[in-house]
C-alpha cells in the first residue's frame, strides 16, 4: 500500500512540510478551489472539539468534499484498543474493525484520542492512533493524540511565518501556564517541534517537575539544530521566560513524571498559579512586540490575562483560522484530485 | 463592520421583515435555487433541537451551502459566558473566543441558549446571544435565547399570512397552556410580536401570575399599534380565551415573577392543568374555523388534545415546514450571493 | 399517497429485491453517479451507530444529496411512542409530530430504534418504526428496529452473491454466539431471510432456549421454500453447526422467551461461552473454505476468534462496505432522480 498518514510533523520530511505550508498560503489567498469532489473524511472524536471539527468539516466542504463526525461512546460504539482483547466487557467494537470499515467508506480518517491518565510509559506509545493507522487502508490524520497534535503544529508554523516573516534565529518561547486540570503534552511538544523546524531559537519555560517527555525535548533540540536553529535553554521562572521573545506560546500541561498519580500532580501544580501571561511579562518580549500564541481553548485570566488576549500582540484567532487553511492544504495533498 | 445580525424580529424594520416574508414565499414556491454556494453556517446548540437543526441544515444544503453543528459541553467544549471571568472552574472556553474563532471559519453563526433559571433580571438581558454577536465578525442568528426566538416568529408570520390571507384586524389569541416544566417565554413573546407586526388584534390569555415580561407586553402593544392592529386585552380564563379567534397560538411558559423560585412556581402551576386546548374550546373560535398554532414540540393531551392536533384546524405541521422556507430566505438575505 | 417504505426485506417482492441488488452491483462498479441532487435524508438514531450512520451519510453525499443526523434524548428531544399518551412526563415530543415534521424537511427519513427490553409481545410489533412510517408522508427506511434490519440484510444478500456466485442450494449457517449482553434478533432474522430469498439451504444453530421468534422462523422457512431453497434444520451444538457450510453467519442474540426477565436470561446465557467461532470449527466448513460473516460490531475472541476474523475466510469488512453500495441503490430507488 502506498497510503500516507499524518500522525506527527516529524514523520514528514522538512521539504514536504515546507510544500504544505506554501500550499496553505495559496489556499488562504483563495487561489485554489475544488480538489476534494466526491471525497469523504471520517472523523472519530473520542474527546471534544470545536476548532478541529469545524475547521476540518469546513475544509472538506470548501473543496467539494464531505466530513462525517463520529463520537464513540456517545453517538457511536465505544472502542476497544487492546490488541488480542477478549471483549467480554464494556467496549463494543475493536479499533481494528472500526479502522478497516471506515477505510472502506471514507477516503481519509481522522482520529482524536487524548491520553487516559493511567501510565505514561503506555500512553506515550500513542497506541490508539498508531493502531488505527496500521489497520486502515486509507490515510489517517492525527486530530490530537497523547503525544502529538500535528494539525495544530502545521497551523502554528504557518502563523509564525505569516507574523514574523523570516523565522530563522528569531526567539520562540514555549511557556507553561497554570490550569485547573493536568492537560496533555501533545500541543506543547508539537508547537515546539514546529518552531524548531523553522530554524528558530527555542526556549522552554516551565516549573521544575514539569519537563516534557525527555524524548520529545531531545527531538526538539535535534530538529532545531538540523534546521539551523538552536535550543537555547530551559527556564524555571515565569518572569524570565518571555524576555526577548519574538513569539510566546502559552500552554499548560500536566507533569509527565506524576502522570499516573493525579493527587500528587495536582498538589504540586497548586502552588504554580503565578505562571500566567500578564501585560507586565508581555512587555519584556522583544521591543514589547512579541506575538502571543495559544492553541485555544484558553482559560482566560488563568493562563493568559484578558488584557493580553484582547490586545494587539495576540494572534490566537489568526492561529485558529490557520487551522482551516493548513488542513485544506493537508487534505488536498493527502487525498486531493485536480484543483482549479 | 457592516455585518447584520438576526437576534430579534423587532431589530429589523417592518419593511425588511415584509421583504423577508415575500422572499420566503418565493423560496417555498421553488422560484429560487442556489445563492449559498461555498457558504458555511456554524450552529452552536447549548440546548436540544429537532426542527431548528434540521431546517437550517437543510436550508443551507438546498442552496449549495453547508451547516456545521456544535454542541458545547457534549461534543464541544463547555462555554463560559461571564465577561472577565477567572476561568479556573469547569468552563473550558470563553464565548468571546468561540465567537471570534467561529467567525473565521463560518459565514454566519447560529446560537441557541435557553435561560438557566437563576435570576430573571439577569436572564432577560440575553447576554449569551448578545455577547456572541458582539464578538463575532460574521452575522449571528438567534436560534432561541432567553427572550426571543425570531426564526420561529418569522415562520409564524409566514404561516399567518398563508392561512389567513389579509391579516389586518384579524384576531390572534396567544393562550397559555399547562406543561410539566417551566418553559421560557421566548416563543410566546416572539409569536405575539410577529402577529402584532401583521396588524392583528392581539389577545393574551394566561392565568394570573403568568404575565409575560412587562417590557415585552408593552412592546407587543406598541408594535400592534404601529402596524394598525390593536392590543385588545388580557384574559384570565381558558374558556374565554379562544372566543372569536382567527388564530389560536397555544404555548406554555413559566412564571417570570417566580423565575428564581422553581418550587413555588411549580406549586402555582400545578393547579392550572385545565389550561388545555380542547375541541370544545376550539368551537368558540370564529365560525369554529380558527387555526391552531404551536411551535412544537407539543405535549399532546396536556397542552392540546389529540383531536385538535390531528384535526383540520391545526396548522402546526405547515408552521414547522415554514421554518425551512423562512430560514432559507433569511440566509439568502444575510449571506447569500447570486441566485438563479 | 404512493410513497414507498423500506421496513423489512419481505415487504418487497423478490423481483424488486433482485433489481436493488443488481443496481447495488452497478453502483459499486462506479457505473452510476448523481441522482440524489437536492435530496435530504433525515436519520433519527435512538441508539448508537457507526456503519449505518457513516454509510448512509456517505451514500447521500456521493450522489449529490445530504443526510441530517438526529439523536433524540441527546442532541434532539426525547420521543413519546405511545398513541394517545397524556404527555405529562419526560418525553418531550410525540413520534407522530416528529414523523410529520421530518417528512416536510426531508425526502426520506431513516429511523433506528432497538427494543427496550420490557415485553416481547409488545416489542415484536415494531410500533416505533411502523408508527413513524404511518405518520410520515415520505419514504421511511428502517435503520434497525426490534424485529428487522433490512439494510443489513440487503448488504448480506449482496455479499453472499458476490462471494458465492450462484447461491442456490449452497448452505447458509446462522450460528448463535455468546455475548455479554442480550442483543436483539433483528439482524439474525433479517440475515436468514436474506439467505432464504437467495434459494440457499438454511441451517440455524443455537442453544436450546435461544430460538428466534416462531413467526420469524416460519417466515424464513416459507421464503426459503418459495425461492427454491430449503430450511434444513436447527442444530443444538456449536461443533456441529458449521459442518459443510458455504457461509457461516455468526451472531449473538438474547432469549426471546426470557425477554422481560433479564436476570434469568443472563443466568441461562452464562453457561454458553463455548458458542464461539474458532479456527477448529471453521475447518469443518465445506472444504474449510466457508466464508465468515458478521454484521459488526463484533466482540473479538468472544463471538469470533481473532484468527478467524483476521484470516482469509472472513468477509466481514467487505460485508460492511456493501452496506454503502446497497444503500446507495436503495436511496436511488426510493428518492432518486435522473442519474448519469
Amino acid at each position: 500500500m502506498t497510503k500516507r498518514d499524518f500522525l506527527a510533523l516529524e514523520d514528514w520530511a522538512p521539504a514536504e512540510i515546507d510544500a504544505l505550508l506554501a500550499l496553505a498560503a495559496r489556499v488562504k489567498r483563495g487561489e485554489i478551489t475544488g480538489g476534494l469532489e466526491r471525497k469523504v473524511l471520517a472523523m472519530v472524536f473520542m474527546d471534544p472539539s470545536l476548532r478541529t471539527r469545524t475547521s476540518f468539516e469546513t475544509a472538506m466542504f470548501l473543496h467539494g468534499g464531505h466530513a462525517v463526525v463520529l463520537e464513540p461512546g456517545r453517538g457511536s460504539w465505544s472502542l476497544e484498543t487492546e490488541p488480542g482483547a477478549v471483549m467480554d466487557r464494556d467496549s463494543v467494537e475493536h479499533i481494528v474493525d472500526a479502522a478497516r470499515v471506515l477505510g472502506r467508506y471514507a477516503d481519509a480518517v481522522g482520529v482524536r484520542s487524548f491520553p487516559r491518565g493511567r501510565d505514561w510509559s503506555e500512553a506515550r506509545e500513542d497506541a490508539v492512533i498508531r493502531s488505527f493507522a496500521r489497520h486502515c487502508e486509507k490515510p489517517v490524520i492525527n486530530l490530537e493524540s497523547a503525544r502529538r497534535h500535528p494539525c495544530q503544529a502545521l497551523a502554528d508554523a504557518m502563523t509564525l511565518k505569516e507574523k514574523l516573516g523570516e523565522t530563522s534565529g528569531k526567539r520562540f518561547v514555549l511557556t507553561w501556564a497554570w490550569h485547573p486540570k493536568a492537560l496533555p503534552t501533545a500541543v506543547p511538544a508539537s508547537a515546539a517541534l514546529a518552531a524548531a523546524s523553522l530554524g528558530m531559537e527555542i526556549v522552554i519555560a516551565r516549573p521544575p517537575g514539569f519537563e516534557l517527555d525527555p524524548e520529545d525535548t531531545a527531538l526538539i533540540r535535534r530538529v532545531a539544530q538540523q534546521s539551523g536553529g538552536e535550543f537555547v535553554h530551559i527556564i524555571d521562572d515565569p518572569d524570565d521566560a518571555t524576555v526577548g521573545a519574538d513569539a510566546v506560546y502559552v500552554k499548560s500541561w500536566g507533569s509527565v513524571k506524576l502522570y499516573g498519580n493525579p493527587q500528587e500532580e495536582a498538589a504540586q501544580r497548586a502552588a504554580l498559579r503565578d505562571w500566567r501571561l500578564t501585560p507586565a511579562r508581555l512587555k519584556s518580549t522583544r521591543g514589547g512586540r512579541g506575538i502571543v500564541m495559544h492553541c485555544l481553548p484558553v482559560r482566560r485570566n488563568v493562563e493568559i490575562d484578558d488584557a493580553v488576549l484582547d490586545g494587539p500582540n495576540s494572534v490566537v484567532v489568526d492561529q485558529a483560522e490557520n487551522r482551516l487553511h493548513a488542513q485544506r492544504a493537508l487534505l488536498l495533498e493527502l487525498i486531493g484530485g485536480s484543483t482549479t
